[in-house]
């Protein structure tokens, strides 16, 4: 029978070389978080379908592979819709699974809870270049704490982390969706349409001041409100401090303790951090998902056009499963974006151990081959890998191969 | 919206505790494994649905977890069976995509090649107590070694993995269908019911000689050839080296080949190995899996009755794929049993860190909370884990719960 060699479509096989950084990566991930008080969970990969399908996942719910009922459940020939025929759907990102365990073990739990998540997620996205239907996703997340401790001890993880693997000169940006609301307000925008206001000024670094003030227009609103926005902006651009520049001119539509928390984070994460970064504010920072409902945060790498990680506060989606609100704060890397730039820059794990070949002639049996192996024995336990194979009938290609795989020595058995 | 805090039926969320195990063990397999030069790799959760219904897998093909197809190429109105609205499915073993993996990237890839796999499968098994339908499995391969090597290495690796993980005085036992088929054929077996025969044979543990006879008698099987396999295993009883008891007493119809290499295996393995086990020749040991062509092994630990990993010689397989057959070999722990094992005899993962809370009083801000946090970086940075949180409230509750989770020390921090 003709089985195909291919993996399904957009997804990948990962070849040895991809995966020794990727281990080297989730070792310096799960020891960093682990020093900062963050305890590796894992949730099941699939959840049931209404889990996933609440509106709290927003564009990524088009999107779920999902799984087809079993058993006496199914019925395909007199089913009419999805929703029939389906009861699980496979995970589109580890926020909702999180929530769920957090919701069915709270009481197993310490407050707050510093949670370490790494797995694969699924989304069915149209296929392209560097773009696969099933990745891995590394978030951490803080539930229970109400104050910017949270924001604080996500930051500094994240970027000690991300200092260990190599990077330096990049960017925290950070902002607040109140902040974002109060400048909305200011400037005299409907409510109902903040949404689709962000949506624009989300574009700001692609088609600049002039193109959000151009499409603002052109989405209807008042010109009044969009000078006066487009205003503050401007205004912003010359101040040696945005933060107070805004407390201090939204001070009608603001809680002063929402920028003085920002300032806050701004100023310990400043005075502490491990490696070589700068905490920016940006109050042009709007990040999609609608359930976030404070701070938001971004990594940007320079070597990496766009976010590498980013993420907030959502205190409001505990309470979606249990109907009780839970402070709640989390910062997802951007893993393959990491393992990507990592492998195009020609990374090498350290501290691998000397890798060396013993390469047994065929027929070589017995106490010969005992002593040989014994010997390999003695060699892997004092550190050394060492691959054990029989010699092939073309040696120099397969040592070619071997040298290729980083064996840097070689040791030929024969039979006399 | 009401949402479900339960895993899907069946699945089941991980624990810190439990995380911790795991996270520990898993980096022991990686490290053993590499030093005798296995190499990770990965695969999708999903394959092709027509990979997974080749009658390679036995009776767990009819555990799939189905995937539905997706946009255009699904119409549930119209389908009449699953083939209609099914394209993916969800593995259920590591063998079948490491095939697939090989036969799609076998021109990258060294000869032999040494693969380590460790990911979750899914079976939509009937749900039991400590059995689930997404578990982890942990499997290694040697694919292109046709010698003994492979064996020897496998098992190898495999018991110093265990015994780097506090296992002793477990047994390996090893046996080999071809020597099974040769005492089928021996006492006078019909070839084409050898498969009956073994899953009989398979009852030995359970229901002793004298149940395999009379269910062999029950099933029509002549008595000569009843009595004549009896006889074989209860002389074997006697023997000191069955190996060689066969080799002679079947020498018309086993290759003595056989029976020399899986000597060398025992030999060879008992010879140089590095932890505290037994190599047994087991001829009642037979393994369900239709796809061995020759050697086959299991792990047996005392403390837990019944099989705790095996595998063997499956040189067909890879044939299926590309037309073209490539020797392998692989060894499966099982994963799961040992996680349950450690969790039950108490174990405590060596070599973690001290683990310190700071606890830090509502209102304590600026300077005061940037001195706090430096002194935890120091502190993390000297190795120490330190968890930095909000007091709560109730602080004699949380340090309960904090202790609960390994923190040894508390410094606590207030406004003045």
């Amino acid at each position: 029978m003709a089985l195909s060699k291919k993996p399904v479509t957009g997804m990948k096989d990962i070849l040895p070389e991809e995966m020794q950084i990727r281990d080297y990566v989730i070792g310096v991930i799960k020891e960093t978080y682990g020093k900062f008080g963050f305890t590796s969970i894992e949730t099941p990969c699939m959840e049931n379908i209404s889990n996933l399908t609440n509106k709290q996942g927003g564009d990524n719910e088009k999107l779920i592979f999902k799984v087809l009922k079993r058993g006496e459940k199914l019925n395909v020939a007199d089913a009419t819709c999805e929703e029939d025929v389906v009861d699980f759907g496979m995970r589109y990102d580890l926020t909702v699974p999180l929530v769920r365990y957090y919701s069915n073990n709270s009481a197993n739990l310490p407050s707050p809870f510093k949670a370490l998540q790494m797995g694969s997620v699924w989304r069915a996205d149209r296929p392209q270049r560097g773009r696969y239907r099933q990745f891995t996703q590394c978030d951490i997340d803080i539930l229970g704490e109400p104050s910017n401790l949270a924001e604080i001890e996500l930051i500094l993880a994240t970027t000690t982390t991300l200092g260990r693997l190599g990077f330096k000169g990049f960017e925290i940006r950070i902002n607040d969706r109140q902040i974002l609301k109060a400048m909305a307000a200011y400037s005299g925008f409907p409510e109902e349409s903040y949404d689709s206001v962000f949506i624009t000024l989300d574009k700001m670094d692609k088609i600049g001041l002039e193109g959000v003030e151009a499409e603002l227009l052109e989405k209807g609103f008042a010109k009044d409100s969009v000078e006066k926005y487009l205003a503050l902006y401007k205004n912003l651009e010359a101040q040696e401090n945005g933060v107070a520049y805004l407390a201090d001119t939204l001070k009608d539509v603001l809680e002063p303790s929402v920028a003085q928390g920002l300032q806050e984070i701004i100023d310990s994460v400043s005075a502490t951090k491990s490696s070589d970064f700068k905490m920016v504010f940006d109050a042009t920072l709007v990040r999609g998902m609608s359930y976030y409902t404070g701070t938001i945060f971004e990594i940007a790498i320079p070597e990496f056009g766009g976010s590498c990680g980013g993420g907030g506060r959502y205190d409001k989606m505990v309470g979606k499963f249990t109907g009780q609100d839970v402070p709640a704060c989390g910062f997802s890397i951007g893993f393959e974006r990491i393992i990507l730039l990592l492998m195009e820059s020609g990374f090498k794990v350290p501290g691998k151990p000397k890798k060396v070949a013993y390469l047994i002639e065929k027929g070589v049996g017995g106490e010969k081959l005992c002593s040989v192996i014994a010997q390999a024995q003695a060699a892997r336990s004092d550190g050394t890998q060492v691959l054990v194979a029989r010699m092939n009938k073309n040696k120099k290609f397969q040592k070619e191969q071997l040298t290729k795989e980083g064996y840097e020595e070689f040791v030929e058995f024969y039979k006399d």
